[in-house]
């Protein structure tokens, strides 16, 4: 295999290596690989993703899905879906990439199209009361918020009264003017880079990317301020968004994601923050939000 | 401008607005952006980096310079500059990318090259002991880490007893083998993505790129496990790897970074801690550690 062959595993994700390290921490789950829990998890661990809730972004070098957190931006949810029954994206554009923040995509304001049933502007949705919202949560310290895990699938934060949705790598939000208000949706980002979280509670992050996202992170950095491109020939062109529930079966993905609040996904928390491959020779012990895997499949 | 002009600066860095917030907490520093505060350093404040340490890594596509951390990891610096000084990496290639996680590249080993003065192993240098090292610390919690902050330059992490370099990204390391001493820095790494600390003193993190990071990060990803490149024509190949120091003059590009022990850097991190630019209606008040910028110039 050649050097390159033989240190292939070591900085890997440790998919397919299992062995226990003998300083390992206790824990009372079995010792699992990544890989052998997806495996072995039962079918209820999984949540089948609502068509409607996924937006089906097609460029010229492949098509980004990205799945709309209806839960935590009703409003953006609902106008993002509007917007793409009016087809209101065909023939905007990636108009920014910025080294290790975000990607970006929208329409020129003189090339505006008709919005549908969309609104203009929505009122901000930026975090929502805490009380009654299962989170899953994550015991190690965060540097940004009291309490961080996972609800119905999306990496959120908490200061114990509100709880919003946190800025990981390949989270997407709206983009917005200097008024909390003005945003709509119309414009959205991709975060591409370490998890920016000053921007959590600043603006609405409406879903996240479920495939595609290597399409999107290694767009050309524009050479303008902000990482826009500078002239029009370095766009790419967005050809159509559309939502699951407009297109026909036969060009649906039936995705799932493993469900966050299931004895799967805990396990899946526990081996990447104890990491017991015999490569490890710290096995850690402690893990960040924006590091815990959010696994996705294709349902058979 | 359009709208996409209008929303240019909404999620931007930030660099050019320096308005106060009116709820911003309380700071005896004064209110200054970014590129405010760079403006206005001190020429002391900056450190010429020793061209000794600097790697010029030549891509098809441009040039990528990388400083190597020769207070942290002595023993892998000296290894890679021997490698560099044997032209060790001419024609070598980026022999994976993966989505979220690293860029590597070294030689297979049917393709070895002399290695001049350097070894083909190297005992570990995964940490070394905090006594004696001075520690520019961030107050937020860590996720990882006891303490984390910044050493000459590098962000970097500790238990109060042992102290090690932070793989945030743009940091680069040496890949080893299943063993702690088989790794030589023939191999290296870059993180393209959410910082796996994970990683942290598991492997020797041996600097960072100071210019040319978007040639990395934007490599098209690997299809193969762990995102290596599945056949020879999808690898970029290396032209050259020098050391500053071995270049004539003219080829050398005086760079400086900003002292992570200065006034300067403290009102680097205050101003990121607290965003006080009017687009924030959260001025935030926490950071982590591979959010600080590590800002770099071209000296005049």
């Amino acid at each position: 295999m050649g050097i390159v062959g033989r240190l292939a595993g070591l900085i890997g994700l440790g998919l397919m290596a299992s062995c226990a390290s003998t300083d390992a921490p206790a824990s009372d789950l079995p010792v699992r690989s990544l890989g052998e829990i997806l495996e072995q998890s039962p079918a209820s661990d999984w949540r089948a993703v609502d068509q409607n809730n996924l937006l089906y972004m097609q460029l010229p070098t492949g098509r980004v899905i990205i799945e709309l957190a209806a839960d935590y931006t009703p409003l953006h949810t609902a106008n993002i879906q509007a917007l793409a029954r009016a087809h209101y994206w065909d023939g905007a554009a990636i108009v920014r990439s910025q080294e290790n923040y975000v990607v970006q995509w929208g329409r020129d304001e003189g090339d505006a199209r008709p919005m549908g049933q969309g609104q203009a502007t929505l009122a901000p949705e930026f975090d929502q009361p805490r009380a009654g919202v299962n989170i899953t949560r994550l015991t190690d310290p965060d540097s940004y918020a009291r309490e961080v895990g996972f609800a119905n699938g999306f990496p959120v934060a908490s200061n114990g009264s509100r709880t919003w949705m946190a800025h990981c790598y390949g989270m997407v939000g709206a983009g917005r003017g200097d008024t909390a208000d003005s945003g709509s949706g119309a414009e959205l980002y991709v975060v591409i880079g370490h998890a920016p979280r000053h921007l959590d509670r600043n603006i609405a992050t409406v879903g996240r990317v479920l495939q595609g996202m290597e399409l999107l992170s290694t767009m050309p950095r524009g050479t303008g301020a902000l990482g826009f491109y500078e002239t029009p020939a370095e766009r790419t062109t967005i050809r159509s968004v559309r939502l699951g529930s407009e297109l026909p079966a036969s060009e649906r993905v039936n995705l799932e994601t493993l469900r966050t609040d299931s004895e799967s996904f805990r396990a899946v928390i526990d081996s990447r923050r104890f990491r017991r491959e015999s490569w490890f020779l710290d096995p850690v012990g402690h893990i960040n939000l924006c590091n815990v895997p959010l696994p996705v499949r294709v349902r058979s």
